[in-house]
């Protein structure tokens, strides 16, 4: 009895310092930072594998040693997945034993670390050869990716940047969508007999319109009639304007957003009064 | 003699409630914010339905459900235009019975909602296989688009960046069309010898300035001989600058119309009394 | 000897009124106004007539038409350019009946009055069959645009915007020279090899880069190889951020020139203090 | 003795004069502006001569006369090096005789000057016919390109202006990385079966990635199925818009580092006084 409460005790201590470690750094816990740049270094070297290892050339001069890295990768996850959901209850937000480490669980940074190592044993335990192995594949790799960039304090800023300028974004992005369908029947009506291949349908026409109206043009998909290409100019003038405000509402935030990590305010430096706050 | 009164009573009340369910919803007025919202839906609806209806293998796989769908939206936005010439009197702007009711018929937002279902009925009575049935498509599809825009209120938003920024952008409109005339004239005597289909003429050679000077670059026409590239190289360096101008004036009009938005104040420092709500 | 004074006298009063009409219309002369309107109105239709006769099948419409406008075009420029050279002793500026004569043919806006009509008479007496007739018709019609764009207002705020801007201009110029020939000589040595005849020179590597780096990007000309793809990547992230710089200075500058025509100072409504002038 | 003394005594004010004369023109020094403007005319008519030698048909017009002037330029460019060697003790940071050139030869301006000669040096003295003498050829040309820009005052501004914008640019190309990994990752997916030469593997996407993110849309590789367009649409409205950041960042920071150059000054609105000079 007593050394069951005694093993109980010992448990939670481990409990807390595993918390500690696998919890991003605190400043001089030299073993969690340790720690936390191994993990960062496992998982880019996973993602450049992950890439590298689509080029064929590369993959075939030691395929072995791919997939080895890829398995010892995944054991590592796991452990550290598990590892995860057992100590959360540290946190006060998942203090309840069962309760809490479900909350955890369905937590979205939970949830892509989950993505970054269930697809392999899906292919694994269960031989889904049925299923579309590459979309498993895409997850996995999308989710690993999503994992470093945790880790990116630029992504944090951008996530920031995207919050704040949310409502300029949605009320553009809605004007963009309209135009889009507009110009895209437009030319859909315009071009179909001329080219009904091309312009098969109004949702093919949009294929059109994005690629103008970003300005990437790749000459897939053009204008080939009169009035056709008088429309395709009228709307590339008009539009291009239209479709650039959301790299200006971007860049603007973005500056604005870097630029409050500074002090943020100016001091006259002769009376020593604010004279505004930025 | 009193039926008639008591009738003439009794239509000029139902006329009312008519006219205020149809107009935007008061704040409190359920009915009329259903009613708006039962629009909204089948407006958006219909579009997508005339979007969808254009790929051939979607239209038939129900081709009766698409024009069973038409007609009955179609006989709604009838009766919807029909009621609110009938109740648009009750508007102190169209008061009068007959004059008001025409001015109301005149005024662009109903000769929209005319446009959204007259192409049908031209094509319903008087069979007009003679015409360009294509043509009434697209008034019908832009016209029902217009009307699904006038719920969006960034499309006001927009409207007045537009309105407050017509100056700065009908002279960059007015520079930027000297010198799409001016680097097509010049292109086309350089490259009109060694490219005579598709630098034919100047006209021509207008779809060739547009296409490099809003930077799409199709690649469907480029200059090839020495002396056109160079000039195509010094156009692109001058002329794309120029181009992008419509965009920034556009971008801060846009960003300096959102931030109205906000509780955004200066305050004078001399005073401390509010100069101006931005 | 009276009447011979008397026409001197009469002479000089119709040189005077001959420079008022000719000159801008001063507010107020409606007779100078008339020939005001007149002149641009058949400047631009002259334009137009240069414009359309390059299209084959529009110019076969009225080979004569279109002659005979030009004719009746290039007397009226030659009366009125004469009229200008006799009347502009009027103008203080040039008073001296020869020397002041001889700096006002000389100055860029007669030169180009000159050239607009010059070309037409250089054909008709001298026969110039040997010589590119081409390029005395580019001449001819760019000298005739630049003479419409005199009455553009915004021709001048752009003039003045360059003019304000211009050693900014002019150091980002000199900086994208240098890297046009930089990421022209290395996309030269990596893919002359591969593509001899695309890449045969530094010159003709030159193409490519200025048709990227502007983002234009028509599909002409793109590396093969992987060196060259790689070397292409980096420098379309890098250079193209250089490249838009111009448009980012002229588009501020622009703005700026266009907010001066406001009232240009705020003043605090309470204490009437001016608190910055713009 | 004393004229081994003598001639000590001279060759140190010969050494200085040597010094005063190579490096940059101090204001008023004749001899050492002549001295400068000669360097700079022969490393840009070099530079010319470079290129323009690229251009099969201009160097058979005279390549003996090619290669005389880059034997003569290449004499001129070692004999200055080597004065520069010998005359830097003169400045005290390399007083030191041994370590202080050590450190000068050291120095990354040095470097350059060595490496614009002795690729020239290697191919005359080894006869490096196993080497790439190609990738000498580039060094040399890039090498004397980069000798000519120290003299571009702009260029020193474009250096300031990536100095202090680094943070700001080092976040967004971090983000834009990790954005440009994952869109080739996605288009790898989902167009891989459908294209396998052009999307072989992700890092063959990448290029993909970043001709449709920068614009440029070559046209050489695009996508075909409706998922990838459908994907390759998203990234594109989504993706351009955090490509354009970059060129936002350098904009702005381009304009404050001009503007520091101009008159600007701002005066406390309380006490009267500058407190900053712009």
């Amino acid at each position: 009895m007593r050394s069951h409460s005694h093993f109980r005790i010992q448990m939670k201590s481990l409990k807390k310092t595993v918390y500690e470690i696998i919890e991003e750094a605190a400043p001089g816990n030299r073993v969690s930072e340790i720690f936390d740049v191994f993990l960062i270094t496992l998982i880019a070297l996973n993602v450049v594998a992950l890439i590298v290892g689509t080029v064929e050339e590369t993959y075939q001069i030691a395929p072995r040693a791919f997939d080895l890295f890829e398995v010892i990768s995944v054991v590592i996850f796991t452990v550290e997945y598990l590892l995860r959901v057992w100590s959360c209850t540290e946190n006060p937000k998942y203090a309840h034993p069962v309760k809490g480490r479900l909350q955890f669980v369905a937590s979205p940074l939970a949830l892509i670390d989950l993505l970054a190592v269930l697809p392999v044993y899906g292919v694994f335990f269960f031989n889904l050869h049925g299923l579309d192995l590459r979309f498993l594949r895409v997850v996995r790799l999308l989710a690993r990716m999503v994992r470093l960039g945790r880790y990116f304090s630029s992504l944090r800023t951008l996530g920031r940047v995207l919050y704040t300028s949310r409502s300029e974004l949605v009320a553009v992005v809605s004007v963009l969508f309209l135009l889009l369908v507009m110009t895209s029947s437009m030319m859909f009506f315009a071009e179909h007999q001329a080219q009904p291949e091309e312009f098969a349908s109004i949702p093919k026409a949009m294929w059109w319109s994005i690629i103008t109206l970003t300005t990437v043009g790749y000459g897939d998909v053009f204008p080939v009639t009169a009035a056709g290409r008088l429309l395709a100019g009228i709307i590339a003038i008009v539009g291009i304007g239209l479709f650039a405000l959301p790299a200006g509402i971007l860049g603007s935030a973005f500056m604005e957003e870097l630029g409050k990590a500074g002090n943020g305010r100016t001091v006259c430096p002769h009376c020593g009064e604010v004279i505004e706050e930025e």
